[in-house]
């Protein structure tokens, strides 16, 4: 029977499929026993089911790509940490050792007694955990009956939830899910924007969804309206087609942007970077008419192997995407690892009780000279080809850039004895993601020759909320007055001495959030080229005088819910 | 032999002792064999310790600077591979696993296979593999015993070492360890500012005490001058035996003080609160004349127990904070678990890949309402007894205090309703530690009465460095720019809103910062007990016109060189 339910878009495009609706996860298993001497080979059975949910899951992790490794991996890796996690592995050992209860039983068991600890308490902190085991039982489950974990979604579906964990999305769509519905969620929360920036519809707010969709119905969904219909009619079929006929439109439309600047209504031009990793991020940035490349992450040349690559391998990697980018200026970050990114040759420190604030970035290459060396020597190669700068990661203070350049002079000079032709100056440039540097950034500007702001990390260390913990997915946003207050004035400490300033988290690849960033004196961007169009057209709809008249509200807003309404209005406009 | 040796004295008090000096090598241990089962922990031990070795060599790495990164880095980076070695690490699990050796031994027998490959080889070259062979191990061997008691310091000694980490000092103090001595250091590192409040005498830079003290020397150490002596004489052991008198001598001048008011020489009365979460503490603050508690942790009735205490008992170990300082002011905090303090009951979560980054703090009380309108009922029940104000710690938004209060009213309603007496009004303020809240501060001090600043966190988070972190020593400090810009905007908007502001972390307690905080217009401290009176001898000295005036001069400090010669400035004075 018809149904239609109105939720709000969150992510746009339409999409028509069965339903699949996730109701709370239960692992049916029946009590089983194992005798006493089956009882070392039904832990080895154990074992090996959680050895291959490990290396299946690593596996997921490599096969991530683009801005996902970044925006997806830390949540895989949060899951990966579960399953190494001693209480729960002590745990099952223990039912099977001394309960002789068969594997599955004791998987069930310990999911039980784990999820019985945050039970009852109605808060999204403890859901998320219950949320976190159960995939992660599941999948050792799944393992111990050789076939691939109980998908969430498969291809061609829609997946209907209470919520959607930001770590859920990219593997969902790349089970082939062809759109989520939730029953919670904001369509400025962190699964939001990564919905946007996947491009994977998104209906937000369907209180009902849950009670009134089965699973298996077929549903057509609006991405942009918010629209459901739950076994749709001939009419329902018809204006489904006829959106995605409109949706091609404006595509198309859409791609007819990469030839056209990046200017606002009142002719201000606008650099859109674009944030890059592959050769062919390169390309697309090259082929939309990106400014230039506003942050290139050396850290997947070191990932995945077991001996970091010698100059010569990364003089060539940087050395080509110089050459990619046909003489538009190409920005290398140097080495950022630690913390999430953690490697495989060992560089970046294990163990760490708090990596997110342990020794990452720039850190760690002023920790290993000899490593930080090699790095600056293939950067200063490739700058014989063509325009480049250097960028930073996680500076914290002036003392870190006094010395990073003094490596940067002494490598120049020893190439330049060497015979190499390299750049007669090449700029070195600060990511502004520790609040140290943002708060103190008019003391050491005149140390460095531009600044790019990452907004991911800094929001985090602002907030102090990790951005990988489900249960702060409310408290982590860049919409807080702090982090407002905090982006105005290094644009403006940057601009008032002449220092080119970007931006280059993930607010910069949202056009939700461009017309925030312009009112706040922004002229830089830096994104995926995934998001570089829908960016660009948010900017020519800008009316730049209008906006940063209006900047003063905007910075008088005392709470999240004062600069939604700035940014609704300024939408709207 | 006598030896008269100088360092720079950073914790005052001195101490008469036998030297223990830290050397790395040594490796005497006698076979020893583990049973069966017992082989999988042993090598879990073992790893855990290689690793730790690991994390300690990168860490030594980090503190290398100037020339020394090239002509010790390449040491360490050996040292690194060595450790690395599959050769050798294979070797250990197999004399562990097969032989059954414990960890201890088998790093013996594999240091004595790996050195007899180089052993009669006449060479330089293979005679300096040796001694890295036997350096690894022996940081290995040190990192088996870590957590065991008696390793670094034993009571009655002086511990001699190249550096002490701050997470080493407690442990060194508990074991009776008199005083240390250090070849490297810094007067306003992490660790002397820690030694100072554990009354721990400590001397810096004494660059050549690992080469002149033996191990077992006695030795006679001035904390205040810096002076070292080894095998004193006569007239050393008559000197030390004067300085203590004076000691003596000044530590009841400074009891005196007790008496006297926290009042700066051009007659400005400054608060000093005392932080408490014992008995002890409180009636010790109340002998010393503390304005009131300034911050009441509440976690000690929480820890170390399965089930959390109920209402009354909270009610009357709060009760009893309020009789105790008899009408003064006693401010409670209310539940901080999380990150570094986790509970035996489980409140807190675990597993989290960043826990100081987590759900902790208010954000755990809000997302346990039960517990937290618990303790706010007890709170509140402990108003009629006298002065008492509520102080929530890791405020992050408006909107968490606007929730806070709502818990506090209704609870309060409900405890008029049922016939308690309770006050009035209950002042609600907010730790100000999360960078958002300093710097949003303006947008949101109208919802609170007071706010306490939690300078040990706040710099965490400013300088995303996390303070337990030892490889971050040298980055974490409140003597940062931003730190300074922070504190000064934090108490200025405060007070231009006539709210009252405290300082509540570390520096708040070091009679060396007492000048820097005086400038910034603060007015309220509020310390341990046990550092109260040098504070309060600190401001004494103090000439409150003068540090005011000076400030333009320290908030234009670009770096922390700059804040630490403002402080040597105004010290003098």
């Amino acid at each position: 029977m018809r149904k239609a339910l109105a939720g709000h878009g969150a992510s746009r495009g339409s999409a028509l499929g069965r339903a699949r609706v996730r109701q709370p996860h239960a692992l049916e298993v029946a009590e089983e026993h194992v005798a006493a001497e089956a009882v070392e080979s039904e832990l080895i059975r154990l074992h090996t089911a959680i050895d291959a949910v490990r290396v299946e899951m690593r596996n997921l992790r490599t096969k991530l790509h683009g801005a996902l490794v970044h925006e997806v991996g830390e949540f895989l890796d949060m899951h990966a940490l579960l399953l190494d996690d001693p209480e729960l592995l002590q745990g099952l050992d223990e039912l099977v050792r001394t309960g002789r209860y068969g594997a599955d039983y004791a998987l069930r068991l310990q999911r039980d007694r784990l999820a019985a600890v945050f039970e009852g308490m109605d808060d999204a902190y403890f859901r998320s955990r219950i949320e976190d085991i159960d995939h992660v039982i599941g999948r050792v489950h799944a393992a111990l009956h050789k076939r691939e974990a109980d998908l969430q979604g498969v291809a061609g579906e829609v997946l209907v939830a209470d919520n959607v964990a930001p770590s859920e999305l990219a593997q969902l769509q790349s089970q082939g899910v062809m759109a989520v519905v939730t029953a919670g969620g904001s369509a400025l929360s962190h699964t939001a924007i990564l919905a946007r920036s996947l491009h994977l519809p998104l209906v937000i707010g369907a209180a009902d969804a849950l009670q009134l969709v089965n699973d298996g119905d077929v549903l057509v969904v609006d991405g942009t309206s918010g629209e459901l219909v739950v076994e749709p009619d001939a009419k329902d079929l018809r204006a489904h087609r006829a959106r995605m006929r409109d949706e091609k439109r404006e595509r198309k439309q859409l791609h007819r942007l990469r030839r056209e600047p990046s200017r606002t209504l009142d002719q201000h031009d606008i650099k859109l970077f674009a944030n890059a990793e592959s050769r062919e991020d390169v390309s697309e940035a090259h082929a939309l008419g990106a400014a230039g490349v506003g942050l290139y992450r050396t850290e997947f040349l070191f990932l995945q192997r077991d001996t970091p690559p010698d100059e010569d391998e990364q003089f060539r990697a940087y050395r080509d995407v110089v050459l990619g980018m046909t003489g538009r200026m190409v920005t290398i970050r140097t080495l950022d690892i630690g913390a999430d990114k953690v490697d495989r040759a060992g560089i970046a420190p294990s163990g760490e009780a708090n990596p997110a604030l342990g020794v990452r970035g720039l850190r760690l290459s002023l920790a290993k000279p000899g490593l930080f060396e090699t790095q600056l020597r293939a950067i200063l190669r490739a700058s014989g080809y063509g325009p480049l700068r250097i960028l930073l990661p996680m500076v914290t203070s002036c003392e870190e850039i006094r010395l990073a350049r003094t490596y940067l002079e002494r490598v120049a000079a020893e190439l330049r004895a060497e015979g190499f032709e390299i750049a007669d100056h090449v700029a070195l440039g600060a990511m502004i993601e520790v609040p140290a540097a943002a708060i103190a950034l008019s003391g050491f500007i005149g140390a460095v020759d531009f600044i790019s702001v990452g907004t991911n990390d800094l929001t985090q260390y602002v907030l102090a909320a990790d951005r990988g913990n489900d249960a702060l997915a409310d408290l982590y946003t860049p919409l807080h007055p702090a982090m407002v207050k905090l982006l105005h004035g290094v644009i403006r400490t940057a601009k008032s001495r002449g220092k080119p300033v970007a931006v280059c988290g993930e607010m910069a690849g949202d056009a939700l959030f461009t017309p925030l960033l312009l009112a706040l004196g922004l002229e830089e961007f830096s994104l995926h080229p995934g998001t570089l169009l829908e960016v660009r057209r948010a900017v020519r709809a800008s009316e730049l005088s209008s906006l940063r008249a209006s900047a003063p509200s905007l910075l008088r807003a005392r709470d999240r819910a004062a600069i939604e309404r700035w940014l609704a209005k300024a939408t709207t406009h």
